[in-house]
């Protein structure tokens, strides 16, 4: 397997080391070899290293760990304002503020960020990814001067980690792998994927903390309850139209 | 660079050499391997090799070459199913089927199709995305039978390459890395940005061969125009809904 992504976990500590200008370059140059809709490249990354900058992003991800102590946050974004920008230039007339682009260009940006990350780790760094991007989007879109026709769709902390993290568990390969069709699962076939996950050590010892029976109770009581999903999927739905990706009547 | 990263190009001509399962198999255990949301790897990858149903396939991805030549089409998924269903099985309330989860899923699904394409290539296989996948997404749903809770985002057709095309060209970097902040584009910027591609041979042969005055035209015009954004906008939308991943309000 290609080393980075055998090795990859998510490092949430850093060093105060910062990194060099060449190293976010050749990070940002991997990003862009990354396959793209068109090759319209429908995606920008914000690279942010300015201290007072940092300070002002880490409590829109909740002041989570990697985001505090990252020297550089690479902020990936959906960007269909300077594709648009160029046709209008140009004196075509660019239809691209609806969902199918958010999507496009979300997966653009995507692809990307996996190049940057592995490329990332291929420099000596470590990465993490930042899912509260989509959480607190209208604040880090406004911060960050984003205008329309851009959104944020996640970002990567990246720096020099100060410990190793063991690489995460992951349910059996049988799990995410259907052959020719998916195969829906049975109530066995749950049974089986999820058992050594539920039967480990750790998940004894988060079900004693949290009082609650199983661990699939931490998830829809602690980790993401109905609540903030509902919250922040209107959140994020209402700065997807406010950024003018969602005129599907024009 | 990754030596993949940096080599990477689509390739959309494959042999009729079939992929050994073990090969399709460590393809998907470097997608696995990548970051993924609280640990839930809210994806699927269905792998297609059975050649009536990718005869099958080949059409909704309008019969281009790599969808109609490769022995392995990978359709990667966002999927809240196969979580959903372990939660309720543990009595647990599950509330992923709104949009931010989408959005959740549709990332982790992508982060797991980049690993899994570079993975492929360093398994001396050519890979190609397939933007299509978002066009024909229902019926793709439909042929390889996802239930509620699953929703394609996007393919990668695999297989060994009977061409190596060249790489593909990309805006200068300046284009997609913004320091600190976002920076938006004056005119001049833009006319900077795309000079070189404007003024290329490949650009000047396509004005002459589509009689258009700019490459701007060529997008919205031919490529992408906007009857057929507004339609597949529509139609992902109108999926996404029925798939269950827009329940804003239960």
């Amino acid at each position: 397997m290609i080393k980075q992504i055998e090795e990859h976990r998510s490092c949430r500590f850093f060093s105060d080391k910062s990194i060099d200008k060449q190293i976010i370059r050749a990070i940002a140059e991997a990003a862009v070899r990354a396959s793209n809709t068109g090759n319209m490249q429908l995606y920008s990354i914000v690279a942010t290293t300015d201290r007072e900058l940092l300070d002002a992003l880490a409590p829109l991800h909740f002041s989570q760990p990697a985001a505090r102590t990252a020297p550089l946050l690479l902020t990936f974004c959906a960007d269909i304002n300077r594709f648009s920008k160029w046709c209008r230039l140009r004196g075509a007339e660019p239809a691209y503020d609806n969902f199918l682009w958010f999507v496009n260009a979300a997966t653009d940006a995507l692809l990307a960020s996996q190049n940057a990350s592995l490329e990332a780790e291929a420099n000596g760094l470590g990465v993490c990814y930042l899912g509260t991007t989509i959480y607190n989007a209208a604040a880090i879109a406004r911060l960050l001067d984003m205008p329309s026709g851009v959104i944020p769709i996640t970002t990567v902390a990246v720096g020099y980690p100060t410990d190793t993290p063991s690489l995460t568990d992951r349910l059996p390969i049988e799990a995410v792998l259907h052959e020719q069709r998916y195969h829906d699962y049975t109530d066995s076939d749950i049974e089986a994927l999820w058992a050594e996950r539920e039967s480990s050590e750790f998940t004894k010892e988060l079900l004693e903390q949290n009082q609650l029976p199983t661990l699939a109770h931490i998830f829809t009581e602690r980790r993401y309850t109905q609540k903030d999903n509902l919250a922040m999927s209107q959140s994020y739905f209402e700065l997807l139209c406010k950024q003018g990706f969602f005129n599907q009547q024009k």
